[in-house]
């Protein structure tokens, strides 16, 4: 799991970090510069959602390579991280292909356009590697984001919630061996939602909703179960928790929130842990391996 | 697939017909009226959306076994047909037990109230052929809703459309073994959408509002997917399309819509064909065990 550039090995070369949705590219860029780099950012157009006016910064569309690859040239970028949410796909008439892709481009456009979300990262991480650059996971950057085995919080699930986070895990293992979503909702030991393109936060709303007009039980709770796809790719797109998950579980009446240690990110987790316990739902790390899940 | 009770066989006693939501127990209360049936109705309370003033008809609420039983018993029925959607589970409050089913009780109110859709109405009947009465599928009352291979319009899938319904069998595959959903919207070879305790609609309307906000590309049009789960009780919520179906699927900007053959219901079938071809897309009937699906 570790991948070369992990903290303590030698670092050649400079950091770039690719900024999509959301607080994660903001905390690697924050943690970078705290391990002494000098991290410079490309915020992706209509994406990312968080200023970068204390580092050397671009905004650049998602489909321009071209873009990407003159920046990474000008600043000798050797690393680059990948971050945040991206929910658009680029429209062909965005795509800036580089003089190395342009030979192979109906298949990046194809994939690009079309594809699921893996197929789509596998294909950028190869594009980025083309340009000279290896492609590092966040956990490389800032290995404490990492989610542990166990509850975070003081709330742990009961007997419940330990039958929805099995229902859960089954769900998002279907899911996710079909390229599909990372999340599914379990109420009362029954799945109620699962993840697609929408995202966890609008499918969490939807749960909110189905609540609201009696057709998911009242009486019982339920659990969100984030986990990594099976054959999930470190470096790109790993399942994502907040304080706005929390926020979401408790519109929607669950008892809690499980996500897959080791292979999860949890950001600002003090802040997370104080709204959960504050609420009284649990967050909890669960190890697939173990027969108890590691609860 | 030929229940006992099924046209050509002797039939037994009065027939009953157990209302939910949408048109396809109205339909099933002409069809058996015009095999020469006089159906008794039970409109299930804040379920059933049509009226069936012609007809013998009570309004009772989903737990009412007791109300059930008594209505069963005042008229001799001895042949049932359970039809239409149930989006709510009862409220613990609104379970009227029989006398039979109060010694199993802990067990039935945790199966109406957590379980899956499939285990809720294996216990149904299960509790109706308790009260003495024969379960039959609406496919027994009317036979020609079942959705028969091939096109049923004008319009055939293409290409991009095979390789979508082929990942939309796969999601919806997945999701049938779990007990989850019937539906899946696959656009460009991409599953985007799930069916939960939403329903066909809600998932689709979902759909149309990604691609309004450019999270589905506007360049493919997509196919909706509705199986059988694999273990899927005939005599109960098999999968139905109708007009409305069609409408949804146009608004979500799909090419078209495939459903299992042999295994799924299509109601209003002429004015179903009359909106697809209008609209221009297709609805097929699809065999799973067949290599090209029939297609």
């Amino acid at each position: 799991m570790v991948a070369a550039g992990a903290p303590g090995q030698a670092r050649e070369g400079r950091l770039a970090i690719i900024a999509g949705k959301g607080f994660l590219p903001v905390y690697l860029a924050d943690a970078a510069r705290g391990a002494g780099e000098d991290p410079f950012i490309i915020q992706l157009k209509d994406e990312a959602d968080h200023r970068f006016d204390g580092f050397d910064h671009v905004s650049l569309g998602v489909g321009d390579l071209s873009g990407i690859e003159k920046s990474f040239r000008e600043r000798s970028i050797r690393r680059v991280v990948m971050s945040g949410g991206v929910a658009r796909r680029p429209e062909w008439r965005d795509i800036h292909p580089t003089f190395k892709t342009l030979i192979k481009l109906p298949s990046v456009v194809r994939t690009l356009l079309s594809a699921g979300d893996d197929a789509v990262l596998q294909m950028v991480i190869k594009l980025i590697e083309a340009m000279g650059c290896e492609v590092l996971g966040a956990h490389d950057i800032a290995p404490g984001l990492l989610a542990k085995v166990g509850p975070l919080g003081q709330v742990s699930p009961g007997g419940d919630d330990l039958r929805d986070i099995e229902r859960g895990v089954e769900a998002a293992n279907a899911l996710g061996n079909l390229d599909i979503g990372q999340g599914a909702v379990s109420v009362g030991g029954r799945v109620v939602a699962l993840e697609g393109v929408e995202g966890t936060d609008r499918m969490m709303q939807r749960v909110a909703e189905l609540r609201a007009e009696g057709r998911i039980s009242t009486r019982r709770k339920g659990v969100l179960v984030k986990l990594c796809k099976l054959h999930q790719d470190m470096r790109a797109d790993l399942p994502t928790i907040g304080p706005s998950t929390v926020e979401h579980a408790v519109a929607a009446g669950l008892a809690g929130i499980a996500v897959e240690a080791g292979r999860a990110l949890v950001l600002e987790e003090a802040k997370l842990i104080k709204a959960a316990d504050a609420h009284g739902i649990f967050v909890c790390g669960i190890d697939q391996a173990l027969p108890s899940r590691g609860l």
